[in-house]
């Protein structure tokens, strides 16, 4: 049993803020570099403490094994604007020597049933605590624009309207999952044309 | 001749964080209500220096004339998950007591040539000075996840190989855009029929 | 009874993100103009709910009458270089035209018993909420950094020792407010004196 | 000469950005605790590019050298309520492995001849950029909110007055901050008085 969730979960808190700060200084070291940036925006969520004991439940995850066992409690989601960026953004995880990768899931080529399309990539944080370090587990999911646009409207009917749909609409689903990655293709390939036919001259910038 | 931009801007970047809160606050009031949000995220900017120069040149707008004539200086973005969305974003807008809007602009059923799609709206607001009361203009584009995907890449490959594109290319991107809008139509139309064949029963919420 | 507290604060917490907001604001115009602002810092809180329950209790205020009864629910601070900043900002707040000033209670040259030293302002904000104007309670404390270092030690003491000191603690305390005022005094006649003989020539900035 | 100040910069803030949160997250730490925490309030400042110039002029450091040679360009601050616990933050530093203690200064009880107080600490930070890592110079104040008075006023006067005050203010301050400094020492007394008589029963708290 966890008595204290504060304590529990400050940890978690702090970790999310910290990798907040550090993947948004990704985009920024881009920007500062006047490139463009393969992350376009970036989330970071706790898992709610209900979500974390329907888990455990489903899961069979004792309060004890509940830090080591229970991979998402801190959440990071990366948004890329193509659909290249999404391994360009791993690679660069992937060199970084602050944290040590766990496990990797490519869902983006091996889309889930429903659809869902993300890159997950989980890994171990040394976090400095007053009293020493402590190894805190952190998934990132990395999608494109088009994905998380899928994901965002999937997720809000299926928080409305309960786990499992109709079959119809399972399968509209998955189809307009289908068209979303099909865009991501599609912008892809206008990219890389230009890219060939036009070696990078860039005009003003004007961001929001 | 603008002398003090810091001084000139002040006003801008200021209603730009009231407004920034005030838009996230509409999201957070549904979120206190355990309601879907019609608002998924809200971004500002304020107009680069260079930005407001050259559209002066190319619109002649004389300094003394720049608070009135040119109406995006401070400009904020609001992204709604459905289509709906964002008719009902902008009904909260014009009831609004606390802002005059000037004029509105529906790009969402009438896109713009490039294929972009937005509803924009400009009001003046009374933004309190030390001094006093001053009118600031303010433009609001508001737009689906899918049409911030389009814009956002549209914008990214416009910024790196210049505004004018290969015939070809620029019939590719509208083709585009289309395709990203029947997506939006599509997932409008499941909801609807959700809705009717089984009026709401929230589960447990896992939000990014 | 409130059943909901999330659904009853967040109307407090959006005014307090507003007004934090517009407070910061009062400081960097000052800051854009290159001028000392008399604001140092801004803080706000939300009175925590045990809080809340406590003071309805002793001053037994009901349930329906609470927003209309207890004026600190939404509370703000503004932290002041020198003395005389401190009526600087009562005369902008009093200058505002969104807000209608309900009391004001001069605690800096009226020290509570305790020591306490602080100007209060009650005032009532129409908040704009999806639904319609809502006026809404706020309360701003105007204190300089000294009465800000002596009211956070005491608070501090306070709650970890108690609301009642020992006399003779009790007395030590109030000599120590005494004194902080004093060199709050000090350092505001030496402002006067430079001011007098070497009227303003600014070097160079390096601020924290 | 630095030719991209953005550039050059850059790390600095990804620095001062990645450290607030830390040293943030130590309050929070506690807090999650229910302990009080050594630390109130943390700032952070990026030197002025003309700050930096300056001194590079001043001191004779040479462009190429300005990484390794100028400590304060990546400033953070922090302000603790009582005078223990500065040390109690120096000690909690001083524990962290994730970065390399340069340099200590005891400006607390041997202040500088202005009557400045504080307690600096340099270290060097591996911080992670895109291409690997960079070891970046970080500089901490560490200073009570007595202190952090005096040297915000100090500095006000100073920005507005130029440096050298007259030698009767110059006396004046030097006097001020003795006297900010004793009342420092009275609230620690008063605290390890109240500590020895009544071991911590916190009530109920409640913060801006």
């Amino acid at each position: 049993m966890i008595e204290d969730w504060d304590l529990f979960l400050f940890p978690y808190e702090q970790a999310a803020k910290e990798w907040k700060d550090k993947l948004r200084g990704i985009r920024n070291e881009y920007q500062s570099r006047n490139q463009q940036s393969p992350i376009e925006f970036v989330t970071s969520r706790i898992k709610a403490i209900d979500s974390i004991q329907e888990k455990m439940k489903r899961r069979q995850i004792t309060s004890d094994r509940l830090s080591e066992d229970m991979e998402d409690i801190c959440g990071l989601r990366i948004m890329c604007p193509f659909l290249d960026d999404i391994y360009t953004v791993v690679e660069i995880l992937r060199k970084r020597n602050d944290i040590s990768i766990i496990s990797e899931r490519d869902y983006v080529n091996n889309e889930k049933e429903s659809g869902y399309r993300s890159y997950h990539i989980v890994f171990s944080y040394s976090l400095q605590l007053v009293d020493g370090t402590r190894q805190i587990l952190v998934e990132i999911q990395i999608r494109t624009l088009a994905m998380n646009f899928w994901a965002t409207l999937e997720h809000s009917l299926n928080y409305k309207h309960g786990d499992t749909f109709p079959t119809e609409i399972h399968t509209r689903l998955q189809k307009a999952s289908e068209k979303a990655f099909q865009l991501d293709e599609e912008m892809s390939q206008i990219r890389h044309e230009l890219e060939k036919s036009n070696p990078a001259t860039p005009t003003e910038q004007e961001e929001h």
